[in-house]
């Protein structure tokens, strides 16, 4: 991997950061934001502005540029990827590191008195704009908003926003139709009085009407907005998607259907004017549901006395919980699927999960990663950096798929020889803190980031960690991170976990320079039996959906309790019941007798 | 208990919110906070306006009144409490269940349109004052400062405001000069940039100072604030306590010294119009520091563009890590001290205590309780509830002092019979969490609350859980309970741990209308040995303070695991050794003896 040069680059945008032309006074800083107009995690190539500008294309940073300095803040999955695609113009801001800055203290320290400081007003969401504006005018500068965006003047070649079919979801796949979901949103806003609920995240809209597309690349969404009334639904959509008769259909667009459930279909490009319409005309009391993350633009539109902003909206609550037909789906979506380098084998898993029924594309960019690589923690495989699979080297396969009955990610980490006694050692606490939240039994209730230590134990107990959280929520047929759920030292405003989430359970260890290790698995939250029920809370636990063997050549079983080799025994043994009678059906010999192999029984010496 | 009847002083305040000798306009709702001008925890008896006019005195808890309802928020620890000592003109609302209201939606709900809403704006801290003045505001109401506490104009017989003389710390039981603190404070305050330091809590005003005091009843400290600018000290107290000669002597009153150091004694209640003239004359840049907990009142003194406000101030984070004098003075006082009611028992435990050297006070109402009462958390016995000790019920003792070389808080739950199997088993997931914490090895720099869930894992295993946190910062002759860090589900906003600090580890499991048990240590964070050291971060552990047996009776030793087992063996060992020789010393055999029968090594069958 070699960085980006970005010289030349810089220099430009430094001109149009006073060119009146985009601004109307000079800015002394610009924010290059990670995400969309959306606030996705994952994004079209033409958003991918941050990663244009400096190079690093991991999933989470923010770059700033000044007149004299360019600098870029991310956390710790991403310090090695960073530093390896920046060119020197760069500075790289470790974040969660004790003597690290934040942006606005950096840019307090760094910039003369009286700054303005610009950044796209559609691409900052409306909290991070307050927090860092407050903290900007309390030095005496100014976050102002440049409506035009800077980098887009700069890039002669941006691709396209993209605009691809959709695909509609039956009640089979969603188990709940899109009008009762609009039903069950008008009476969570007629219960905090709102009259308009404004649809920003890209999941959202497409959840809440059943359909998907594929805009983003491994996120089955689609470019859109939707503004939802008490008595009418607006769809802020481009292209000719809408002309297909299966949407038309789908939407009941062509219906004579009640008046409230009538789609009206408008531009994507024209929400902001929409929205200052409905801004416009509220009348006192009437007010406008947004989620705190929606874009600065957006939330202006509204006047501030009419707006309610929550940090997680109704949809995002009412998706997380799974209902019948779609933990259905998560189940059926993760039976099977599915020498060489780490290019090849990326490439033959996803030929292996396309074979699979319902496949629709990958949930992620497929981190196949062997010895060194490893350490790198969102790794994926480029030909520069493409190394051979060796019997002496760890592999660690991070792989996930969209099916339209379910989204799935796994992790496994093999080695295809003699596993060092060091590297063993490793494997077992990074298993131990896996199995550790696995089985944990805990109050309904309980927020994901209480059980996040739990994971950690067994590696702190020796003095090793991992710098990334344990766990995401993970949608159904939709992204594979998600809120509100999670399990992570870092998430405090996680909401509590309840049956029918799922999240993954992802544990690991890194070594730079070494290897990586990672054992991941999707898990259901379900309801947990207990001896006894302190105040009739009743207790949850969690049903692992991913069902691959984990390689018992890596474990260093006397590092193990009797519960935890039994874990590990049981969990093997529903593999081969569960994964072995599919195989059996599909006629696949091989892959079973290597299924049978892979889950022998552990046996404790003592 | 019988509950306070309150219908005739509800009767009062309602005439007095509507009286124009006390409001300029009439309130709709009259809050009366919990605290005092120094939002302390424990307050004294003439701040206690909350518990005067609802009866309700456990430690936390906030009253509102309106015309029509009175309703009173406490959490998990207060529940039973609350419900016993109020009539049933209140409304008990139960804060982390989740169908209870917040003050502000409760608010909300009840007031008609355009209401005033009044409180003390020297009892509310200011971020609270921001929370609920928004709230209200979006909601068409307004939040009024009501300058006389409106409690005071109908609390008759209110106490007087206490003024006690001042006890002076020397430099073998602090480690450090009061000069040497401004010193350090002052080079805080120049990294910020801020020409002025308000201090508002009374135990930072103790510890700036070297002074104790016993204004407040468990907490040593006095009535006071001070202002500390970069070449002034200003310290507001009142009495005749200056004039004593070792008091002007330790603060170098009638020396000659550097002006900067010299400290200009002002009436305690001087404080907000020096603060507003201080406001008055700032020149643009000069900020002033004061923690977001200030009372709004001081809060509002200094322009909003001159404030600097931190949830923790660097003197509440330089009490927190105890310094090798303060580190071995806690030692000090946690080694030895010391049939029946509940009362006599409480009494009998403050005599031992009060024979010990550097004995001062207890740092809080000892919690003696047997059988059904041990379920009330928070109880302190008081003649009607007043329970005798007997051979078939649990007892639990929580209590502690204050030493002038340090402050111990210990809880033993103790069966003078046989146990029953169920208590015995609780008793032992208690036990269990107990150690998962206090033998926790977690990496530098790990927040408190992420420890939280290893003491409820084993009680959560069975369907069990206790409505508290599990540990608090301890301070070195100062509040029992102190910032910034502890261990809890709730903390969010805690620092760090560090190698220095003091926290509690007591976990417990209650039920309700039969018993309780809760097993207390105060545990020092110290540095750990590991095998490895990922990053070079480092690991911490605890060491316990507190040595007293642990009750083997009470133990299943079953349950626990060979490593538990040790623990527990380890600690009774220390015990001996520790609290044998200064036994020894003082020649007192049959305390030795009951010491070697506590602590006889367990055992374990397999």
């Amino acid at each position: 991997m070699s960085p980006k040069i970005t010289t030349e680059l810089l220099k430009q945008l430094r001109q149009v950061m006073k060119n009146p032309k985009y601004v109307q006074e000079p800015v002394q800083a610009y924010i290059v934001p990670s995400g969309d107009a959306h606030q996705s995690e994952y994004i079209a190539p033409c958003d991918c502005r941050r990663a244009f500008i400096s190079g690093f294309d991991g999933s989470a940073g923010t770059a700033i540029v000044t007149e004299q300095h360019a600098a870029m803040w991310t956390d710790g999955r991403y310090f090695l990827q960073a530093a390896h695609q920046m060119d020197n113009n760069w500075t790289l801001m470790k974040m969660g590191l004790k003597d690290t800055p934040t942006q606005e203290d950096w840019l307090v320290s760094v910039l003369p008195e009286g700054s303005k400081v610009g950044v796209d007003p559609f691409i900052i969401p409306a909290d991070q704009w307050k927090r860092m504006s407050k903290a900007l005018r309390s030095a005496g500068h100014d976050l102002v908003p440049v409506k035009e965006n800077l980098i887009d003047t700069i890039w002669t070649d941006c691709p396209q926003r993209p605009c691809k079919p959709l695909i509609m979801l039956d009640l089979s796949y969603t188990g709940v139709s899109w009008r009762d979901k609009i039903t069950a949103l008008r009476s969570k806003m007629a219960e905090r009085k709102v009259m308009w609920f404004v649809v920003t995240a890209l999941d959202e809209v497409a959840w809440l009407f059943n359909l998907r597309g594929s805009d983003v690349e491994y996120n089955p969404v689609f470019f859109a907005y939707a503004v939802i009334g008490m008595n009418t639904i607006r769809l802020f959509i481009d292209g000719d998607r809408m002309m297909d008769p299966a949407v038309r259909e789908h939407l009941q667009l062509d219906s004579t259907l009640e008046p409230e459930f009538k789609i009206q279909v408008m531009p994507y490009g024209s929400i902001l004017s929409e929205l200052q319409a409905v801004g416009a005309g509220l009348s006192p009391k009437e007010k406008v549901w947004l989620s705190d993350k929606a874009s600065y633009a957006l939330t202006e539109a509204i006047p501030k006395a009419y707006r309610y902003l929550t940090p997680y909206t109704p949809i995002c609550i009412a998706k997380a919980v799974k209902n019948a037909s779609e933990t259905e789906g998560m189940r059926r979506a993760h039976v099977p699927k599915g020498t060489v380098t780490e290019i090849i084998a990326a490439d033959k898993a996803e030929e292996f999960r396309s074979q699979q029924k319902d496949f629709v594309e990958l949930s992620f960019a497929t981190i196949s990663s062997t010895g060194p690589n490893g350490a790198i923690i969102h790794y994926k495989p480029v030909p520069e950096t493409n190394r051979t699979l060796s019997v002496n080297e760890i592999y660690l396969l991070d792989s996930g798929a969209q099916y339209k009955d379910g989204t799935t990610d796994v992790t496994r980490t093999m080695h295809f020889g003699t596993p060092s006694a060091y590297e063993k050692e490793c494997f077992t606490y990074v298993l131990k803190g896996h199995i550790a939240v696995s089985a944990a039994i805990f109050p309904n209730g309980t927020k994901g980031h209480l059980l996040d230590s739990f994971a950690r134990s067994a590696l702190w107990d020796c003095g090793l960690d991992y710098l990334h959280g344990t766990g995401h929520g993970v949608g159904s047929f939709l992204n594979v991170h998600e809120g509100p759920c999670g399990i992570s030292y870092k998430t405090f405003a996680d909401e509590p976990l309840e049956a029918g989430m799922i999240v993954s359970d992802e544990p690991g260890y890194y070594e730079d320079g070494s290897f990586g290790i990672r054992i991941e698995n999707v898990v259901l939250v379900i309801p947990a039996e207990t001896k006894y029920n302190f105040k009739n809370r009743g207790s949850l636990t969690f049903e692992p959906l991913t069902l691959v063997p984990i390689q018992t050549k890596m474990i260093d079983v006397n590092l193990l309790t009797q519960k935890e080799c039994n874990w590990v025994n049981d969990y093997h043994q529903k593999c081969r019941e569960v994964v072995g009678a599919e195989l059996e059906r599909q006629g696949r010999h091989e892959a079973l007798r290597w299924l049978i192999r892979e889950t022998e029984p552990l046996v404790r010496v003592q």
